[in-house]
């Protein structure tokens, strides 16, 4: 069996092998700073540009996972990758230099969980024997392109979400290590109308409640079935909101939810609502939530990345955000599918 | 078996059930007016912005789609889109009022076989049902997002491509119809040095030649394999310069060659070198293609959507233009694969 229900697919053969992180300076400084490949002491990481910066860092990414597996690019049959830049051009680049077969993909800050979960499918029919999926933000490169030139220092509100500084890189095969990918949920888009593109949390806590609620839909599984549900960047706004909208359906994720914006930084770093961004849910998926799944303190997580589709033109156009949330489950090996 | 070589994927039960194309007041002024299904008069396409007539355009597209198949949105398992707008927003917004679970894909003008290419692998392996391939672009929003405000009228040289007005969907399902896809080439990005964005043509046309030696190095075929090779949009520029470099690798395609780009002009439609955008290779393909592939008057078809992955961004840094190229083969069915 493939699928359940609709949107559910179930992999039986697919590992995590080996990640990659590398992270700027905040997150360096952040409480999960332990869990990462790679960290730098400012937001150039050895370059010139801030966009040289976020392809350094996906490129570090991939480079980690390779070097953990003991492989080189040649051995990788496709790259999956996509970026918060203008025509992911972060993904483009570097699967410029690494000359991997390249299946480039956009799902805002979901993407980390959409090129994992279309990578599964990927290894688990066949179709490749290895995969690498990436995913990379910046907090200067998309503070300049989605919101106001960074001279400015323009003021925000409470509500604001801050870019995380990182990228994450996964490895898949069918050959055996201690993480196995079981399940992945993709999305809808979803939409409530909000329009503040400083406040993406609201925007996307209800995308995260209709993947969320149609995971268990599909499996007939209930939530503590897993250790944690963990979602990727709706931060302090969109948290509550998330688990009060799940609470309506009848769903309680209250004792096992996490969000990675929530996780990767705290609260006095200056982060507003919380950490966002494409690299979010991927550093703290492949730092830490694959540490605690190898040490043993989790056995099942629900990764449940979020992501806002706009643009900064949709919303000069005063169209609202849609948004999507797409999932994946990661076990520890051994545990009963 | 699943693949041949390292790119090159094998579909034994993937068919085209239907396919939807809409397009603006060139295209349907042009030598392949006839097999549009939709054609709009001017830009606007009935909306208030071009933004909305690209989304219009798109949402037109896979409308067709299903009312040739006689089903709703409902019956379709996955929409995969892409477009080249910033985030990709026509294909994000056009997901949203669809509400199909959505895998957004970013290729540029490749999109459109990236989407049917991965789509495949979807339907091949039980992953999916059915899916929708879709991709658009719009000449009005991508001239004032990659060049200039149009207003300016900025005059442009002989090798700048002529972005195509129009979207292209395509239903893939086991169900058996007319034409089948049978093989797929994901492509590597491949970049000669070429820093010109008015001449995009020498900058894809070595990724097209990598894509086309590589899947005839992978399945063992020649070109007379095929009918018809047909590439994206390289244009008048890119096209003889392709021919060429496959010939020094030995590959003759000069008799079978064609391009989308010179395809939906006639020369005298003020076009520049031909035309280009994500657009371009899907409405060609899935109509006047599969037109011809219904007809009988070809029975083996490789097109090979050609993508140039840089953003306005990029060249202002100097950096320069990454290609891509994925290929797909479409075949009327009961040929031996």
């Amino acid at each position: 069996m493939k699928r359940m229900g609709k949107q559910t697919w179930l992999f039986q053969h697919v590992y995590l092998n080996t990640t990659g992180t590398a992270v700027g300076p905040k997150e360096a400084e952040g409480p999960l700073k332990h869990t990462f490949d790679m960290t730098y002491l400012d937001l150039y990481c050895g370059e010139s540009s801030w966009e040289l910066a976020e392809r350094r860092l996906m490129n570090d990414a991939v480079e980690q996972c390779l070097a953990k597996a003991q492989m080189t690019e040649r051995d990788i049959d496709f790259f999956l990758a996509g970026d918060l830049l203008n025509q992911t051009v972060t993904s483009n680049y570097s699967a410029r230099s690494s000359q991997i077969p390249f299946i480039g993909m956009f799902a805002a800050c979901s993407t980390s969980m959409e090129t994992i979960a279309v990578g599964s499918t990927l290894i688990e029919s066949g179709f490749a024997d290895t995969v690498i999926a990436a995913t990379s933000s910046h907090n200067a490169t998309a503070e300049r392109q989605f919101r106001y030139p960074t001279e400015y220092g323009v003021q925000k509100p409470k509500t604001a979400s801050f870019t995380v500084t990182g990228a994450g890189a996964a490895l898949l095969s069918r050959r055996k290590s201690d993480i196995q990918i079981t399940k992945a949920t993709i999305g809808r888009v979803v939409d409530w109308g909000i329009k503040n593109p400083l406040d993406m949390g609201s925007a996307m806590a209800p995308a995260a409640a209709d993947t969320i609620e149609r995971h268990f839909r599909d499996t007939g599984l209930l939530p503590s079935h897993y250790d944690l549900i963990v979602t990727g960047d709706l931060s302090g706004v969109g948290s509550p909101i998330l688990k009060e909208l799940l609470l309506e359906r009848e769903v309680d994720i209250t004792n096992m939810h996490q969000d990675c914006g929530l996780m990767i930084y705290r609260p006095d770093q200056g982060i507003f609502a919380g950490g966002s961004g494409c690299g979010c849910a991927a550093v703290v998926t492949y730092g830490h939530l694959v540490k605690m799944l190898k040490t043993g303190k989790v056995k099942r997580v629900l990764v449940v990345a979020t992501g806002a589709l706009m643009s900064p033109l949709m919303i000069q156009q005063q169209e609202s955000i849609p948004a999507i949330a797409h999932g994946v489950v990661l076990e520890t090996v051994g545990r009963e599918v």
